[in-house]
């Protein structure tokens, strides 16, 4: 199917049928459109968390007020984003750069200073959220890839961070959480499946600036 | 092509070939797929500008270190989110939510005073940042949308976001520029098209928690 027909077959699925489970082909293609989608400067500034573990599964419910796709969905994603971008990173960075495309390292020393130099112009708490950004981009592209496979999905937000990042042992690996990524199959009970999509009219989202 | 290869095929276009020009349909199919990508209660709490002035798309070619795509791409949208979003927003939401569904008013009421007191209980710079973020996931959708359809595309975040908002007038409309996505046909001469794709092996950006 084509992204914007899947984005128009598509809804926030709340009920997924916990019985019903993504093969194998179908995840590891959501898992190139997020490795392949851009970043910023390409850093992929984040890791995505799948979460199999039954029971941490029912610990992040808690932690996201109850919502069910937590538990009920085939598979999901946890999308943490690092809270810092040292140099040890930009270097590591720099290094796997120069070995995609057999770069010697001391040609790409500009670049390195040069990304050294924007990070660290920034606060740690301005390089988090710049980082959590770019998480959004690859949640983008999760529910776009998945809407074109028409792979039932749920983005979500609403769950408390701190809880998550504690239960995911997420602080110690220099990570937060930021958003969900929850897919599998709808539920044939799920009611929100019959609501018409809400979104405003193509003139009042886009101005032409001329 | 499919959304996985098309990102494959892609690349962060440097040097758009200012002579080709993308079509109505191909325009229209991007601005669908920014559209209908959801938000977080499909609030969708931004702008999209179409920047169509040449001699707007020179100031912001400047605001934005020189960087070429601004005036070479054959379109450009910048992205913008609603700095705040007051009751009057969440009023508009949820007359065009009862619309679309043919809800009596009065049955969202428990839905609007959930929205509003969830935008309320944030700092003005928590719900703008919040807002932000919603934009990145349409920015990642548009970039997926512009692989599938094999329409070259770069993303843009380093600009100065202050002169970008002088330059378009957001702040009186309640915006601020977060991030452009300029589409088009590369130039031949781009040089960034022959490198190959710099990314994270697949088991170091996931993580399987079980």
């Amino acid at each position: 199917m084509k992204v914007v027909d899947g984005l128009k077959w598509r809804y926030a699925v709340k009920r997924f049928d916990p019985n019903r489970k993504l093969n194998r082909e179908q995840i590891e293609y959501l898992k190139e459109a997020i490795n392949y989608i851009p970043s910023s400067y390409g850093l992929q500034p984040y890791k995505v968390l799948e979460i199999e573990s039954k029971e941490i599964r029912e610990r992040l419910r808690e932690a996201a007020y109850g919502q069910p796709q937590l538990t009920e969905a085939s598979h999901v994603f946890v999308f943490a984003n690092f809270t810092s971008y040292g140099p040890d990173k930009v270097d590591a960075f720099i290094k796997l750069s120069g070995e995609t495309n057999n770069i010697p390292e001391e040609n790409n020393n500009a670049y390195r200073d040069m990304l050294n130099g924007i990070i660290g112009s920034m606060s740690q708490e301005q390089v988090s959220t710049w980082n959590s950004k770019q998480a959004y981009i690859a949640l983008g592209a999760l529910l776009s890839a998945a809407a074109e496979q028409q792979i039932d999905a749920a983005a979500m937000e609403g769950f408390d961070k701190a809880k998550f990042d504690e239960i995911l042992g997420l602080k110690e690996k220099g990570l937060t959480s930021v958003c969900i990524g929850a897919v599998g199959y709808r539920s044939p009970e799920d009611a929100n499946q019959f609501l018409k999509k809400v979104r405003k009219p193509m003139d009042q989202l886009f101005e032409t600036i001329d």
